[in-house]
């Protein structure tokens, strides 16, 4: 079968393979990949800043957005020929810290996970793919090649239940509104999460061309190019950028949470007044947090929110779905982009 | 009778003054005043920069870390003649935001809250003070005068309980050690705090001389004048001072914590790269969040906390006790103070 595979460490490394069918060691279920999500860590991969083959091996197969069809499962594992079905990215380490071995492996605390299509275990870039049942969730049938946006959606299904859940230290925590800064896919599923729930949304990004203005509004949601005015109760920060850092961790309101969702470089020092800041934290007990990955609840959070979400909108999200056979296309970055996909029906 | 009061706005207008008795306004139970503990609060308000009068009056009575006995109560409120007891600092807004009607005054959202011998209402600083039943606890009597350390550890049993329950969203969080910045009073209560919980517990301070490092090494925490070679999986921040604010931000364990407690004054600007901070807050989930005040939950776990404290380590604290009429001197800041009380039995 063909598969995209790197190798880890080194630049430019990207090949469409010919490799053997996936080993029944990878999970019992057997998946017929649908579409793959490219994102920035893909590119990172790519680039050879980042991943790990597995153990043994030269190369990895890459690629950890899956999508795709039960093709084979075992009798009562919960899965059928036919569901649609993603997969989970991260697995505990197999001898666990206690995050790891209560579920919660995006919380793991020693490092020693592994992740599909990035450290260390082959990804989901490939024409069949083989899942433990216990990491592959199904997704309403009728969202099909949208289906693809599982992965994204749980990270920001992440991060709202852990905003949700630090506010709640409080007892009667009440937020009204919340911005997202970056309308990528992940800000844009975030700020779709937070009008799901009913919050007055504001969304920042410095593109007024292109698509992201309308998918803004659609939500309902309030599309700004600057800061200027806003006091929200909730940020999700998702652009990475330490100006955009630096303002919403300055301008949130009493008890105000600000979720940190965007990885960043670093590398650059900016002049700042942490005691400034350090005093308007104390004095409004308000917080900042990072939020990483997502664990299998935050996976089944995620099918929730795609299952009850509008077609049409979600669809306004794939602004390019690439045949697997001109796989370096997906790898472009082009202005009007927001994600882009691979696919394997093509 | 007499009280200490302050011009607010007015620098050094402190006297000891001849006042009216407590008015019923103030509350039901009269409380004859045993000890008024002192913090940097207090300096502030007898500088002049900070503190708000009752409305209509020019002066207010200073105080707010409280030590009394009850000296006439009504049949059936919980308290009667005799009992050591302490007075909550802040009252809700009469027309409360969500939080303070849900009795959490310490999330007070809109800023409209009064606080006693702070905020717009007269404080616990004259040797006769009324409070109402539902802002009055009962401390231990063996604590006797060392019960006046009961709102700086309701302090600390809010930071306390803020740690616990933002580190549950992980659903499956085991701290080991924690790290309290600054050895004064806020800080030694909040080491002593995390003792009690079992914790292996760090103390930094620069004041290698006087009581800190002993009063360290009798909870069975280690002092340290340096971070080097720490990670801890919580930090409770009580210096204020932005070199080590910065510092504890950049070094806690995956999933660790930062509870600032202690109110810096801004105006200087460091170079920083929050771009590096960033990127290992979200990778390693981390949090920083700020701290300050407390509610009746907190108070009561304040006096539980007291109550199985060892007398003899809690009476280290306390080191001073200056009378009423030589009030000057407890204003006075001396190298080896760690707190000091005026003492309205003396």
């Amino acid at each position: 079968m063909r598969a995209l595979t790197v190798k880890p460490g080194t630049p430019n490394s990207i090949q469409l393979d010919a490799v053997a069918p996936p080993p029944e060691s990878d999970g019992s279920v057997l998946v017929r990949a649908l579409a793959l999500g490219i994102c920035g860590t893909d590119r990172e991969i790519v680039a050879g800043d980042y991943g790990w083959a597995p153990e043994g091996q030269d190369r990895l197969i890459l690629g950890h957005e899956s999508l795709g069809r039960v093709e084979a499962a075992p009798d009562d594992c919960g899965f059928a020929k036919g569901d649609l079905v993603a997969g989970i990215v991260r697995r505990p380490d197999p001898v666990p810290c206690p995050a790891c071995a209560a579920g919660v492996w995006d919380m793991c605390r020693n490092g020693q996970y592994t992740e599909r299509g990035i450290k260390e275990r082959n990804g989901y870039g490939s024409e069949y793919f083989r899942v433990e049942p216990d990491f592959l969730l199904k997704l309403d049938p009728s969202l099909d090649i949208l289906g693809v946006l599982m992965e994204p959606t749980s990270v920001v299904a992440k991060a709202w239940d852990h905003v949700l859940r630090i506010g709640d230290r409080a007892r009667a925590w009440t937020p009204r509104n919340a911005l997202v800064t970056g309308a990528g896919p992940v800000g844009l599923l975030a700020a779709m999460i937070g009008a799901q729930r009913g919050l007055e949304m504001h969304v920042l990004d410095r593109n007024t061309e292109g698509p992201k203005p309308k998918l803004v509004k659609a939500l309902g949601a309030t599309f700004h190019t600057s800061l200027d005015g806003l006091c929200p109760d909730i940020v999700i920060e998702c652009t990475g950028a330490p100006t955009v850092i630096l303002d919403v961790m300055g301008r949130t309101a009493p008890d105000g949470i600000v979720c940190l969702a965007g990885v960043s470089s670093g590398g650059r020092k900016l002049p700042f007044d942490i005691g400034d800041l350090n005093r308007a934290m104390v004095l409004e007990n308000r917080v900042v947090f990072g939020s990483v990955n997502a664990n299998r609840d935050h996976y089944a959070a995620a099918a929730e929110a795609l299952a009850k979400a509008d077609r049409k909108w979600l669809a306004g999200l794939i602004t390019r779905r690439v045949p697997l056979e001109r796989w370096q296309e997906a790898l472009e970055r082009r202005d009007d982009d927001i994600k882009v996909v691979l696919d394997f029906t093509a």
